[in-house]
């Protein structure tokens, strides 16, 4: 949406340097859809006026003097977690603070290094809880082969802060030969996601006790670092590729569309979905395209490189069930459109209001 | 006050691996003193376990490959605050969030660069107040030479966050030539602090009414990179610096002296306190030495430079009141040992329990 400044078919003022007409901040300005879009671009964007943060990437990537070797460069990103409740099926806020930062590195084509990790945490929070979040980011760092070497500690009065919340910020380098960026998608690209979309959400609505399921579904919480590497070893050139947290795949794929002015066009039969998560939603009036992810990406890809992608993701344990799911046309407008499974199609919009507050 | 209780007169290991003994937390493991230390420890360290977060520095300082061209690190730390109120005589949270994390950046010698900024917000917020709070980031970055080029933002619902927290993450590059740590302190060395000490707890005091001062008193938050890089330019061979932010300048002088096993005499005479926060300390039985600054550094510094040193910064707006305040002397233990006004002398422990929540 803030990109579409510099695409070069629409001269027009398509840059709405958002304002918020709110007075008060609610649960949709931290929704990951549209309002925090607007929010984000009105208090913060506007302000702190550098294009780097303009670009509304998940992560910043820029030059550094001395790095420069083969054209080598510094990612930077950070995320706050404030997941409720802290422990859920498949994981917890540790593992999401850990897989969250690295997933954001990754997603850049950077090599995840360094994290930090701060923490505010309510008066009255049992050491115990600290001690086993501790040891579940430790587990995963482990995993993405990240450290975490720097931190803060800030503890608030009862009342003041809901139990725990943590911030981790990450460092990572960029290959010179790498160029990923939402504004890179072309005609006959080819739209990749690693498995099942909606597990994330619905896991957390289960451990809410918002929901029960018949089959048991744990979150998707992973690193994924070690599967875009191997992408990015079969096909350097990925046009575009984020991880698809809050807002879901559907925010991704309209972010996609939008940046890079052109029309995304998905298969409803070829999403994968797990079975009792696509129930539950049906019951629900939700929309798993919606839905969290801690442990899924969405890719564009060159349409000759696709076969050899899926076929490595494939290969590797996040990405067993990898999917094409739709392909990039020309198209002005950045629209999503879905063909669903019973032969019509929709419109796929960004999130609008909040689905599920305190996903991550 | 809280501090002389546990003074300890026969200095047993210097280094303990501290494990807290408390089923859950309190507000003392969010002071700064030794509770955090022992949380920090117990929960993150020993967890984490590599030696760049072991070494307990504000900032993690690490080699990254092709950056080295002359010995060049990269500098890396993260800050939340949690400040209450969010508005203060001579601040805000956002001047706070900018400063202090520079300020992290600056003392081990690291020009800033980068910042991160992520906000977890309280549904019902008053969107003009980020809007405040980003401008003010936006001043001191602009002050102090830093880009915010990525950033975060949740919302959580009512009563599950206190208004607004910030976290920000900053990057810097620490010269070849500099080599600051806490470990440096030796026999000789002169201890030179920039300016007036606790200005900024009494004007938090002031902000929540808990405290009514004749004179005025503005919190002293200020980005300090400009003033550091004057006095590394007289003395790039300065042993110690850190910013003394919670827990006060004692707190700075206990890890300084712990670090370096060492022993350090100050003058009580000679430490710059304005006369009302003196006056308002002894009335409420605070000590300012333990009060928090969000502008004030302690530097350790060869005795042979002290005075160019000095000179320097008198000559910086942000160090026209710096004094030197004691000496580093040897001595097994690291204590710190003031001579008092009065003749005496005692001894300065580290801060235990929690003088004032909240503070950043």
């Amino acid at each position: 949406m803030n990109d579409r400044a510099s695409a070069p078919i629409d001269p027009g003022p398509p840059r709405r340097v958002a304002s918020v007409r709110d007075v008060s901040v609610n649960l949709a300005h931290g929704s990951g859809g549209r309002a925090m879009r607007d929010l984000i671009e009105d208090v913060f964007v506007s302000t702190f006026d550098n294009p780097t943060l303009s670009a509304l990437e998940d992560q910043a990537v820029f030059a550094l003097a001395g790095l420069a070797t083969h054209g080598d460069r510094l990612a930077f990103t950070t995320d706050s977690y404030v997941v409720d409740p802290l422990f859920f099926p498949g994981g917890d806020i540790g593992t999401l603070a850990v897989s969250g930062t690295v997933n954001d590195l990754a997603v850049c084509g950077a090599t995840p290094l360094y994290l930090s990790c701060a923490v505010v945490i309510e008066e009255g929070l049992a050491v115990d809880i600290l001690r086993r979040v501790a040891a579940s980011m430790q587990r995963v760092a482990l995993e993405a082969g990240v450290a975490i070497v720097t931190g803060d500690t800030k503890v608030v009065e009862r009342g003041c802060a809901d139990k725990l919340f943590i911030n981790t910020a990450g460092i990572g380098v960029v290959r010179g030969d790498v160029s990923i960026s939402a504004r890179n998608a072309r005609p006959g690209d080819v739209v990749i996601v690693n498995g099942y979309l909606g597990d994330h959400g619905a896991a957390i609505l289960v451990a809410r006790q918002q929901l029960a399921l018949e089959a048991d579904v744990q979150s998707d919480c992973c690193p994924l670092n070690g599967l875009i590497a191997v992408m990015l070893d079969i096909c350097p050139q990925i046009h575009c590729l984020r991880d698809a947290t809050r807002g879901g795949a559907a925010t991704v794929l309209n972010e996609f569309a939008q940046s890079s002015n052109v029309t995304i066009r998905i298969r409803e039969t070829d999403v994968p979905v797990r079975e009792p998560v696509q129930g539950a939603c049906e019951i629900l009036g939700l929309d798993p395209l919606y839905l969290a992810n801690e442990g899924k990406l969405v890719a564009v890809v060159p349409a000759d490189a696709a076969e050899r992608v899926l076929a490595a993701m494939r290969a590797h344990p996040a990405g067993r069930e990898a999917a094409a799911i739709g392909e990039v046309e020309a198209g002005e407008g950045g629209l999503v459109v879905m063909q669903t499974t019973f032969g019509g199609q929709r419109i796929v919009d960004m999130l609008v209001g909040e689905q599920l507050p305190r996903i991550c």
